[in-house]
């Protein structure tokens, strides 16, 4: 609605609306089976699609991929590229729109098909949000991480200045596309790049999903979800939603989701071509738990056993490159992020959260000290 | 609301919500006077700002504008900038991300002010849109052209490879600041440039704006529209967002606003350094008054009409760079734009706006060539 007034001197033009946000985040089996047509919805009737996929994944699916548009009649441009974290940058982005623009992509009828993880997923959403100010974007994630996180909410980003997603928007996509038959090629490293997220989610938000992760985790790790594991795969993505959902614009800075995510943006940068971004949250998320013991959040057990089940599961909870100066910092970046306020989510208790605002450097330091002596004797 | 629902085999999550906009576009008088806090809002009580001016008025405003912030008790960081089509660029986005990354901004409650014309407003809002996903924007309009078109919608955007706007997102400001008193030492040339706007809006779809730019419009040019030609500026404003304000993403993409902004497009970015961005409106207009008449959509006394009070105004409307070539070339690049269909907005009648999808090469030529004659005559 717009309404105008004037006070005898000046006007003042008031717009009021709202933007409906509407997307849907599917499960299904198989998306390349020819018979399979989730990936094409929203094209309105047209031929010809954009799509961009993580060269790893080009490499072992390009004739099924090149089969699956030809199958449908569409005129399919396929953009195989490398995204990994230190590609996460401009350099990747202007490269994707030069070639929208060589497609002479219709704006709004042919949506961009992203395929691959949270890299791919980020930096091409992210795109597709701005060129022509928007054009719609289909992801179809192919890691546990993808699956059960970058791709099914509205955050999009690259990373800037060696900023991590210092740069970028919220928007949602046109859909999800969620297969886990992806995930029978991934290296087991990012299976467990995918478990840090979960792991997190667990910790700070849900107990039950957390004792499932210690009863069936190692299994559908095993299987790399691709069967097993269906029910903690479900739940991670309930949860994520659940958190997600009612806060898509980060109106409220106090979030649960950014558990593990506090003392290990700089750690990630600073060892960008080393750590994936799963592994640095875990590693977050073992000095948080220390933290919350240290703080009495948790108790000496909670803590023992947090840390007990992520080295079950083989998720890292140390880093050679980690200090304390180090962590302080990527507290304080996180405060300008976070408006002024560390808005910090810690343990209170296994799977409950709350927020600090009062960590200091000296208690930082501290826990750190314990934290290295407890993983030494943990690794040990 | 999120919802879930499985089929037995597979779930699907359904997200569906929706982001309220609220912005004011809000007149004021002497907005840099130390008792006018109207550029001042929506700082949660944070002392710092981090403000973008255009370089040429701040060679005339300096000691005002530190003044003014220091008035306040605001730390002000104070970035001039060359701001002009050709810097329209990601050149000047990274400059300007990388001196927030040195402000360390706080993401939310200390607005970015955004002191300038139309080019300056478009960039700043974009960056502003993307740095850490969106901090907040005040627009401070110091040109005709930024104050009834530029600042007061939700669009931002970069120039990419010489393609105009071609990247950018919908943002709305957290508010536009309106003050007319920037426009006593803007050149009489920019001036005429928002005109270019005012006049494209009047042709396409208000009547009685046109017979007020008629009878009042050379006293308000002669006088910046500082004093003089205040219903005039109100009701371009008016006018605009009346047209914008219930299609603000473009869902909708007949938009009568587009009138001008067919043809041109390309004869801008081909004659970058040489021509503003409402002046290739106003030879866009001109030429669409004559393509409209060939199609018997309006008769030839109105033709000359409109063709006469815009030659009066002083507002260009030729160019020796167009061809029917880069006319042509123009409606196929705006036909990807609007997605797949040409949706030309045409004058059908004075004041009077419908959408065509059905020009043709053949058509475009021959009104070029009695624009070209036209032309001649008018300006003899």
């Amino acid at each position: 609605m717009l309404t105008s007034r004037s006070n005898g001197f000046h006007r003042v033009w008031e717009v009021r609306t709202s933007r409906a946000v509407s997307y849907d985040v599917r499960e299904t089996t198989d998306a390349l089976h020819p018979s399979n047509p989730t990936m094409l919805v929203g094209s309105r009737g047209s031929s010809r699609r954009f799509v961009v996929v993580d060269e790893v994944v080009y490499r072992s699916r390009s004739e099924r991929l090149h089969d699956y548009f030809a199958h449908h009649g569409i005129e399919a441009k396929i953009m195989p590229v490398a995204a990994t974290e230190p590609n996460k940058t401009f350099e990747l982005y202007f490269a994707i729109a030069r070639a929208l623009d060589g497609f002479k992509l219709n704006r709004r009828s042919e949506p961009i098909i992203a395929i691959g993880g949270g890299v791919l997923s980020d930096v091409v959403s992210f795109v597709a949000s701005t060129y022509r100010r928007g054009a719609p974007c289909i992801r179809v994630p192919t890691t546990l991480m993808g699956l059960i996180d970058a791709a099914i909410g509205i955050k999009t980003a690259v990373n800037f200045d060696r900023a991590k997603n210092r740069i970028g928007t919220f928007e949602p996509p046109a859909a999800a596309v969620l297969d886990r038959q992806w995930l029978s090629t991934l290296p087991m490293r990012h299976v467990l790049n995918g478990v840090g997220e979960m792991m997190k989610l667990a910790l700070i938000c849900d107990r039950p999903q957390f004792e499932l992760l210690a009863r069936d985790g190692r299994e559908a790790i095993d299987d790399r979800f691709v069967t097993k594991g269906t029910s903690i795969f479900r739940n991670a993505i309930d949860g994520m939603l659940q958190e997600l959902e009612p806060n898509l614009w980060e109106e409220n800075l106090e979030r649960a989701t950014d558990f593990g995510h506090t003392f290990s943006p700089m750690l990630e940068m600073a060892d960008v071509d080393g750590l994936l971004h799963g592994e640095a949250v875990a590693i977050d998320c073992a000095f948080s738990v220390v933290l919350a013991w240290q703080r009495s959040m948790i108790d000496a057990a909670t803590r023992d056993r947090c840390l007990g089940v992520m080295v079950d599961l083989g998720l890292p909870v140390f880093h050679r490159l980690a200090t304390p100066e180090m962590f302080w910092a990527s507290v304080e970046e996180r405060t300008a992020h976070r408006d002024g306020y560390q808005r910090v989510p810690m343990m209170a208790g296994l799977g409950r959260c709350e927020f600090v605002n009062d960590l200091t450097y000296d208690e930082l330091k501290s826990a750190f000290a314990v934290w290295t002596e407890l993983f030494g004797r943990i690794a040990a």
